[in-house]
């Protein structure tokens, strides 16, 4: 049965929203709704104009018998300053300072809203880039890199500090932690990237960049190709920092124990 | 300027779908449209209608001065049953089995198309629960935490096996580990967790359920209340199993070192 302009629009929102960075064909829409395809054709040309003036995404055209149209999300640069402005205080606020200057992210990083935000963010960043696949570290950094690959609709991989069996076999590499100046290990999966993968890797913190440093060695074994590095927030640091091209949303800039105070600042993100 | 009737459809089905269970008044959507509250009310039900006609989910519509409506995400058992029978599917591939009789699964759990899937099933499960939080254990956990928690629009927590500088205070518990019958310690971050919260708990795979067991033993020392327990899949047990009332959506039923076969059913999730 034909279905009627008004919730072809509702259901067509709907399912393009559902699929970020998926080609779906006039066909399948015009099959869906029963409808001819220069009905859905004109459906479409509402959508895109409703998506831009909100600032929702773009929705691309391809054109010819393999056309269709695909759905980039992206979030206006205003949005984003506001949000992250937003994290700016949440994340200064006394009570978050942990014994050894550290903050504690936990909360805000298990909130489904703020972790959207974050997804589209980072993904927005990359909208122009091929990626095969987000790499993070766990724990902490997997809801970042799920929210990402949400957005991107690519798979996360996560690299771990310990072995497990449910895994099988891993590839694992050695890394100066660049805080401790510790060696310590992280591996990864063999069968989870394909050689020639180009990767996106995100984090929750960064502060010598140590980790960031390792995933990179990771990825270079895995002969896969670094895209991009960004982290949710970084740290000011005293020391050489083992990372010099990447982009942080957040960047703690002080901490004071005595006082308990956090000053916290926006990141590299937003210079141009 | 007055937003036409075809953008309004667009865009609150967008803002929606965003808001999983957030009450939105009409005021706002009538404010952000600048519309009548009488269009946008036809909107609405236009969008309810859609929704329910495509098994998107419920649009509640809450009556009232102070009312509005909410947008409850639900997948339809169909939908369910069909995503479920293709993960038995893949999930029997033989290059799956590892060392030890167990399967590998984080490909699948670090795919977003699946990832939604997994959560608007396990979400549509506890619709009508009041849930405060997603409780699960890291790290294999956390994916599928995140994808409900999503859906459910609550924060998720994560339960560690080993101790963090950036959690802050924790309370830990010891439990007994189901299959290997050791004695084991898992923590949560003392903030994490308000006192009453009614908590879903949720995880990747389940053996003799021990880790689940320690997870009821976290939430009771938080004085927290459970709503219940759903796991990706379980592995038939031949023990007595720790946990009596949980929900599957998968079930390993056989595993063939020797001829290398993984048989694989639908959990009970499907039981009636």
């Amino acid at each position: 049965m034909k279905v009627k302009r008004s919730e072809r629009l509702i259901d067509m929102t709907r399912y393009l929203l559902e699929r970020p960075h998926t080609l779906v064909s006039l066909t399948y829409f015009a099959n869906r709704y029963d409808s001819a395809k220069s009905s859905i054709s004109e459906d479409l040309t509402i959508v895109k104009k409703t998506f831009k003036e909100r600032k929702t995404g773009t929705l691309e055209t391809v054109p010819g018998a393999a056309g269709g149209v695909r759905y980039i999300p992206e979030i206006a640069k205003e949005e984003a300053k506001e949000f992250v402005d937003e994290m700016c205080e949440r994340l200064s606020e006394a009570n978050r300072l942990l014994p050894g200057g550290y903050v504690y992210l936990s909360d805000l990083l298990g909130h489904p809203q703020i972790l959207r935000q974050i997804g589209k963010i980072i993904a927005s960043q990359y909208l122009h880039e091929s990626i095969d696949a987000v790499m993070t570290v766990a724990t902490k950094g997997v809801p970042i890199a799920q929210a990402v690959s949400s957005y991107l609709n690519v798979p996360f991989v996560i690299v771990r500090r310990d072995s497990k069996i449910t895994e099988g076999s891993t590839v694992s590499i050695n890394y100066v932690s660049g805080s401790s100046e510790r060696v310590e290990k992280m591996e990864l999966s063999k069968r989870s990237l394909k050689r020639g993968s180009r990767v996106l890797i995100v984090d929750d913190f960064m502060k010598g960049g140590g980790t960031v440093n390792g995933m990179k060695s990771l990825i270079e074994e895995f002969e896969a190709e670094l895209v991009g590095v960004t982290v949710f927030a970084e740290s000011t640091f005293s020391g050489d920092r083992m990372i010099a091209d990447y982009t942080s949303l957040l960047c703690v800039d002080e901490v004071d124990i005595r006082d308990k105070t956090i000053y916290v600042k926006p990141g590299n993100y937003f210079k141009d």
